[in-house]
């Protein structure tokens, strides 16, 4: 093989996936002890080494299929997280990406075995090397982008209320919103759809279901919510 | 040393750096020739290897400095690209960078001797590897940042018109916007400050000069443009 860069050095590169759940009107962040050295036993984020012949995109891929069975999850990437000495162990740079994904979807014998858990992104323990960093930025992210890309949806089941759907937007942006004004707005997208079917489980009069339609969607993409 | 992972294997990683200017009320790229193999001669970002005691953030701005003379500018990771033939030589991940500055800042004797020319963004060639993709994330990035990060102020001199502040806007969002509108939200956003200065120059009848209070901004930066 040709080597034109030989004056220079090569690093480790790693992915680390930030994978956010909803449950109970809260934020969730699966996370884990860290099996490895060094920092083994420290609260720590799932990751993996990038193979030689291997995309980015196909090692957060990889590492999340592993980690919860599922493919085609709603996955971003936050960014690259490159200090000198940011891993103790080695020069390693890591790219870090989020999964959003429905708690309910998730194989608890899969988190069993892999002795994960589910915390509050509120009650966020101290984790291994710039992890609380990456949850930081990829909240960050959720935050800018949810009122302007369908990713609500990738939290909550298929069908859904429309109190669901306002505590999704309530525990990523954080805050209270108002139930008048988030009503209004969501009669306008055409997008969120009122489905015949009635919820008898979180209300007891019984609450319309709704549905994401992503062909509508991707007819008009554009909304402001 | 130490080599907790050494069944992994390393990768090069380069950073590139994407710099954005404007001029003639267009938003400008600046490109060069690539100066080396493969590829020497293909229309290219300027980027380079990041340094074994180095971090990211550090290689962009040494990458940056080294191009531009300028410290300090305006800078924002793009995101970590990383498909596995992106590069023809080896296997590199390159993460980029964008950089805002004010085109009447870069001295133009450092452009000619690394052989840099600023370019519209509208009429981009084929530049090498993922060049184009970092390109117009890069812009993405911009465009929904623009009406709630202060960025626009540094691609302009320090004393601006709201006309050049205006064409700003439409350079990176790529469309013309109402001058009416724009110059309601302007007046309701107090770190946009008239100074008592006049323009002359771009306008016969004198065109009132604002700046930039980065203290005012700091004070309160939320706002929507």
């Amino acid at each position: 093989m040709t080597d034109f860069y030989k004056e220079h050095s090569k690093v480790y590169v790693s992915v680390d996936c930030i994978i956010f759940g909803f449950e109970a009107n809260k934020l969730k962040l699966l996370i884990g002890n860290r099996r490895m050295d060094p920092g083994r036993g420290e609260w720590s984020l799932y990751g993996g080494f990038v193979k030689e012949n291997e995309s980015l995109d196909d090692a957060a891929n990889r590492t999340l299929r592993d980690l919860t069975g599922l493919d085609n999850l709603y996955m971003k990437q936050v960014g690259a997280f490159g200090a000198v000495n940011r891993d103790p162990g080695e020069r390693v740079i890591s790219v870090a990406y989020c999964a959003l994904i429905n708690v309910k979807d998730y194989d608890n014998e899969l988190r069993e075995k892999h002795q994960l858990k589910w915390i509050d992104v509120e009650k966020m323990p101290r984790l291994y090397s710039d992890h609380n960093e990456m949850v930081r930025k990829a909240i960050n992210l959720l935050r800018r982008r949810i009122s302007t890309e369908p990713l609500s949806f990738n939290l909550l089941p298929e069908l859904f209320t429309l109190t669901q759907l306002q505590h999704v937007y309530e525990a990523i942006l954080g805050e209270e919103i108002d139930k008048r004004n988030f009503r209004k707005k969501i009669k306008t997208i055409d997008f969120i759809e009122k489905t015949d079917k009635i919820d008898k489980i979180t209300s007891k009069r019984g609450a319309a279901l709704y549905c994401f339609n992503k062909e509508a969607y991707d007819d008009d993409p554009y909304f402001k919510l």
